[in-house]
Parts: structure tokens; sequence; C-alpha cells
């Protein structure tokens, strides 16, 4: 059994090595990387790649990520209740808002976007469904670090990046503006995480009143902003949506 | 090793198993579904689920696939060379056609879309990214079992249902079907997969000429269509940008 649990173990290493950095690796690159023998690397690898997996360039041989990962993934989005309950509502606050809107649960020690709404006008946008956002600089993860105990363990152990002049990366004014989001039921990021955007995020609870993701707007700064201050029928406009996703999945009214 | 191998290909299974039909088990359901003892399936389940890729529902303690599974899906599309080249094209072709369109390659016996454009209007659309299409009825189907070897004998020895009353479904009708997609150098779907619903799709070669992919648009067939014909510059534009993207991919101008 133990033997069983570390193959799956090495296995998971390798798609996580796979899914970082280069993307695109030979096999003396992940064994060396993982501390495996050759060997037993490739035995390993063989099989995820009948698995569907991984996949190997035929011209250079270096491996990659496999297609069956992306089905599966769609599949695991298909039975995600919080989603599910959430398409309707997500997108009334993008018409309503007219920005962007992004649904965030807590995974390894970030934010994974599990559904995304793209602004209503032609523009071209990428869709960000299945990327991570960092727990300390956007309105989703401060949302999940104020409101969810996991989150904010994860978020005070994690190396709190600066990636503007305005990330918060201190731990006591950290906790201060964790304090400040659960006494205004919001969060906001004014250019903390990329400079000239803005978002606003607020908790979204279930039946139990656990706190399991947190719904937000994202977009530019002279949008999201009037005089210095987010505008409030924004902040307004998110925090009925995350209302009505949370009585959607049985919250309390009051 | 084979041991290794052995607990790998099971953990598949079970990822396989969670990812249809009930898609929430319990313990002994997936047990015995794979024909194993409770107590290695618990193990490979303990595993999967310390990696992120089965969640437990603290309620039923039944399994379901996990977020893990949508991070590295989603960077499977990031390393998708066929995607990213097609990434713009498939934007023109939804504006130029005014539908919507998929892009999609052969995976296991069928068609994985790995991108869609929404038909450029205001109306609500669920993504398919990451969704499964059958290889004989649908047009990106028909054109990679058309021109894919490896997808023509799957599309063969596969069990060919009838979704609607115009299906082909019978061997030596559907051998017709891709003579004359070969003929053409595109396929068509009326009404053949889904009721009021037909595409077109044309195939895309890479710089070997060797077919990787299929683009098509689909909508109403009554948009689609015009005096019983599908209308010729849906499906000139269509063979336009598969096209454009072989030529991104390196194929040869002629």
């Amino acid at each position: 059994m133990a033997r069983n649990i570390q193959s799956l173990e090495r296995a998971a290493a390798m798609l996580r090595l796979l899914a970082g950095g280069e993307r695109r690796l030979g096999l003396s690159d992940i064994a060396s990387a993982l501390g495996l023998a050759k060997g037993t690397a490739h035995g390993i690898l063989r099989t995820l790649q009948l698995e569907g997996f991984v996949e190997q360039d035929e011209a250079s041989g270096r491996y990659q990520l496999g297609a069956e990962l992306l089905r599966l993934g769609t599949t695991y989005l298909d039975v995600h209740e919080l989603r599910a309950r959430a398409l309707v509502w997500t997108d009334d606050l993008a018409r309503s808002s007219g920005e962007s809107v992004h649904l965030g649960v807590l995974h390894q020690h970030g934010v994974l976007i599990v559904h995304h709404v793209f602004r209503p006008d032609d523009s071209r946008q990428v869709l960000e469904i299945g990327a991570m956002q960092p727990l300390h600089s956007t309105a989703l993860g401060k949302v999940l670090s104020a409101y969810d105990p996991v989150a904010h363990s994860e978020a005070m152990e994690a190396d709190r990046k600066p990636f503007t002049d305005r990330t918060v990366c201190e731990s006591v004014a950290f906790e201060q503006v964790l304090d400040l989001t659960r006494a205004r039921g919001y969060a906001a990021d004014v250019e903390e995480t990329w400079e000239g955007v803005a978002s606003i995020a607020a908790p979204i609870h279930d039946r139990r009143r656990m706190p399991v993701g947190a719904v937000g707007i994202t977009g530019a700064v002279e949008r999201l902003g009037r005089d210095g201050e987010l505008r409030p029928e924004l902040i307004a406009a998110v925090r009925d949506c995350a209302r009505a996703v949370s009585r959607d999945l049985g919250a309390a009214r009051f």
C-alpha cells in the first residue's frame, strides 16, 4: 500500500512540475528535478502517457501535460455546486456592472478561478477559468483570507510578494486589511496586483455559514473608482451578487 | 515498477469513473466498480485527495473530482500550440460568420474541444472547452475521421449511435460521407447530432502535412442553411480559417 501511494505521489509531482516553469521537459530533466532514477521516472511517465495525462512531442521527445487533464478538469467544473448556483447571478453582475466577473475558491495557497464572465463589450478577452490568483493582493484572495481560517493561515505563512508599490505585504498591515475586510463585508484591490486594475469582491457562504468562495468584479481603475474611492454602486452590486449566491446555496437570510 | 504502474492505472480508472455517470461516489461503489478491495481503493483515494485530484464531501463522505484537475487542465491549454495559433483566426471566424466557433482535436475515441468562441451576440451560452463530441456525427468528428488515420479506425470500430433520424451510422454509408469530406475539403453536420443544429468544419494541417485538428462553426440550421443547402459563404469562411491556422503552424501554402 505504501508503495502504491509513493508512485501516485511521484506521478502527481511530475504533473505539477510539467504545469510550472518550462512546461516541456525531457526525461532527464524530470528525473533529476524529482530525484528519481531515469528508469523509475520513465515507467511513471509511460503510464501517465498511456492514460492521456502527459503527451510526448514526437520531434523533441519532451513531455508535456496531456488532454485527459482538460477533459477531467472540465468535468470537475460540471459537478461544482457553487459554480452551478452562481452562473445566473454572475451573468447579471457582469451586465449590471459592465465589468468582468470572477468566482474563486481556495486551492493550494491561492485562489482558483472556477468561473469567469467576460466584460460585456466586444473586446478580446482571455478566459481565466482554472487560473490561480494570489491570496494576499487580490480582492478575491483577501475575502477568502478574511473569512476562511485555512486561507488565513496560508496567507499568513506565505511569502507575500509585492506585485506593485501598493501591495500590502507586511503581516501586521495585512492583518489590518483583513480586519477592515470583515468590518466592511467586502475586499478591494486597487492596483495591488496589476498596475491600472482594481477589483472588488465579497464572500459567499453556504447553509452551514461556511465561507465557500468569493465573487468579484475586475476592471480598469479609472472605471471602478471615482474621486479616489471605489464606486459605491459597484460595491453594492458585488455584495448583492454574493448574497444571492449564498441564498441559493441555502445560507440563512440574516 | 510493474507495481507502480498498476497503482497509477487504478488511480486513472478511478478518475475516469468519477468523471462519468454519477460523479459522486462512495468508497464501496468505487471499490466494487473497479474490482478492488476496499482498503486498496481507500489508499489510492486518500493519496488522490491529498494531491487535490479528488475531493470528499464532508456530509455524505462521497468522493468527486478535485480542483487540481482544473488547474492542470488549464495549464494543458496554455501550452497547446494549435490552440495558441488559432486564437485570433477563430475570433475572426466568429465575427465574420456570426456563429460560435469550436476547435477540436482527437482524444480517446472522440473530439475534445480545446477552444470555443461564443456566437457574437448577447445571448447566454455555455462554454464547451474540455467537452467531448462524437466522431461519426459532428462536422469536427467527420473531418478528423476523414483525414486522421487513427481517428478513422476509432470511428469505424466505434459503436456509432444514432442521435437523430439523420445520423449516418452504417459503415458503408459512413465511409461514403468520409470520401465526400475528403473530396470537398470540409464536413457538414445537418441535424445529425442535435435537432435544429448544423455545423461545418475543415481540417488543420501542420508543417509535416499531418491533420492535427479541425475547426468549425455551429449554429441553428435555419441560419447556416438556405434553400436546403449550407450557405457557401459560411463554408468558405470556415475553410479560410482552417487554411490560415495551418499556415500559422507552418503548413505549405499548396
